[in-house]
């Protein structure tokens, strides 16, 4: 049997993923746990590539799958769905999240934080404290970006006090002006140019279904609208694409200017009538401004899924 | 929509879900949410009664069900099927428990706080300290209390550091030998003589099945082994129109001795050899002695279950 205890969050990892996955496995080293070894499921994306190129440390690696009665810890997550493959027959030690509990269970008791905080790292940061472990650069930095990640630097309405509060003392122990550097983190993982359409229209596309009828609300991060929109016609070609090929009602893709924390979406299909109605807009050229919309959990999702 | 958030234990209370419902309850009242209820889901059993009867309190009030959107906490479990009538509908926002995960989910994020100890006033003990909330008398005679039941006064193999702190620091604040309540408590809940024999191999039966095997495991505890065999033959005859009744292999009647932690265990059924091979012992009267063992979760399940 393998002695080491993985720790990883979801697939297609995002920045908290990655990192609280590291800073989780720091804290166990200083609780005396040597063995806790972060992994990651899947490639890091160019903003967590930016946060690891400045501490300068390499992305744990890749975890294809687990075997049989292989000890684990989960942040980010907790639904099977989204973990690595053989989750069901390995040995949930214990889960640091801050999302809903489903498709999760354990066959003995376990340590399990939740808390409905912006990010798991916030979660984290409050172990650390509770547990008396000091807070270094290293890891500081790794939380840090993984709440400026998560909150689109405390901006989207997921947010809480408490993320707020960690961010603050985080950016302290770090030396480091956050908004600088927030800003330049957020802008890494916005460089679109090397993905084409396809892609774009697929890097982080949420399928949902109402009633029988399927659509999708896909979402690019961007300093820059306007150089998005200069890719409009290729971008619409790959969302007809995907309605045709996926048998949808409708597919709104949504490019949110994480700086000024706005969001224009492109809708197509059979149902755009629902975007309009939701958000009491007409689509002019497919498309619509959404003044202060970040969050597509929050903000678009309900105002879609109630219109269907 | 009711306003007030309802915190309870599991179906069938024991001391802890009684306990801890109302500990959990003082606790939210210190961090300034005043609308936090115990309740409790079923009948205060003899051991709790003692508890409420030295603190001079009345037991928190029996909930039914609830309506959907109700608010609720869940102590000392979370598997719906353990829980009250309504809870897929109710809106879960927190849970403290020390039980594995499975029958559970909610549509939106939590707080959730498990720790795998001997028992959940033990986690809420912690959450005292780490909210760096005052412990007062009532509430530390609470936790206690429910330590004392659920570990059996530290001498049951679930018992964990974190409970036998928590039970000499709760000690001190209570100004209490909690040795001598502790088995006066104990002692309390042991009073047999008012149960007849079909309701003592029901009390606190626990029904398994193995490759289509049914069979069952069920305890009382006592000061007096000797006290309960007086009923022998009556407890027989139970057991045996349980058995008939229910299709049974097996059925094991354990009497525990709280205070030599001890057991004497009653096998009747097609299948006692398996509790022979289990524990080593020849069946004599169909009986067993069972030194050191008090746990039916640890001690006496597993060396059934994997020779049945």
């Amino acid at each position: 049997m393998n002695e080491k205890v993985y720790v990883f969050g979801h697939k297609n990892p995002d920045t908290d993923s990655i990192c609280s996955s590291m800073a989780e496995a720091i804290l166990s080293q200083k609780n005396g746990c040597n063995n806790v070894e972060a992994k990651r499921l899947g490639n890091v994306n160019k903003e967590t590539q930016y946060v690891l190129d400045y501490l300068g440390i390499e992305a744990p690696e890749l975890l294809e799958k687990v075997e049989e009665g292989q000890q684990v810890l989960l942040v980010d997550h907790n639904e099977f769905s989204q973990s690595v493959q053989g989750i069901e027959n390995a040995e949930i030690l214990g889960v640091t999240d801050h999302h809903r509990i489903s498709d999760f269970k354990t066959e003995t008791p376990l340590y399990y934080t939740a808390k409905p905080y912006g990010c798991t790292a916030t979660i984290l940061f409050e172990k650390f404290k509770a547990l008396g472990q000091p807070i270094e650069k290293k890891e500081a930095m790794l939380m840090l970006s993984a709440i400026v990640s998560d909150t689109l630097l405390l901006k989207s309405p997921t947010t809480t006090e408490q993320d707020k509060k960690a961010l603050e003392e985080l950016a302290k122990v770090a030396d480091i002006d956050v908004n600088t550097y927030g800003i330049d983190m957020l802008k890494a993982g916005t460089n679109l140019d090397d993905f084409s359409e396809e892609e774009l229209v697929n890097l982080d596309a949420k399928k949902s279904e109402k009633d029988g009828q399927k659509f999708v609300i896909a979402q690019v991060n961007t300093v820059s609208i306007e150089d998005v929109l200069k890719r409009k016609e290729q971008i619409e070609k790959a969302m007809w694409k995907e309605i045709e090929n996926n048998d949808l009602q409708l597919f709104v893709f949504a490019i949110t200017d994480i700086l000024n924390s706005n969001t224009q979406i492109i809708a197509l299909g059979n149902k755009t009538d629902v975007v309009e109605k939701g958000f009491g807009k007409t689509l002019e050229n497919d498309m619509a401004f959404l003044e202060g919309v970040v969050s597509r959990k929050k903000q678009i999702l309900p105002n879609i899924d109630k219109n269907m």
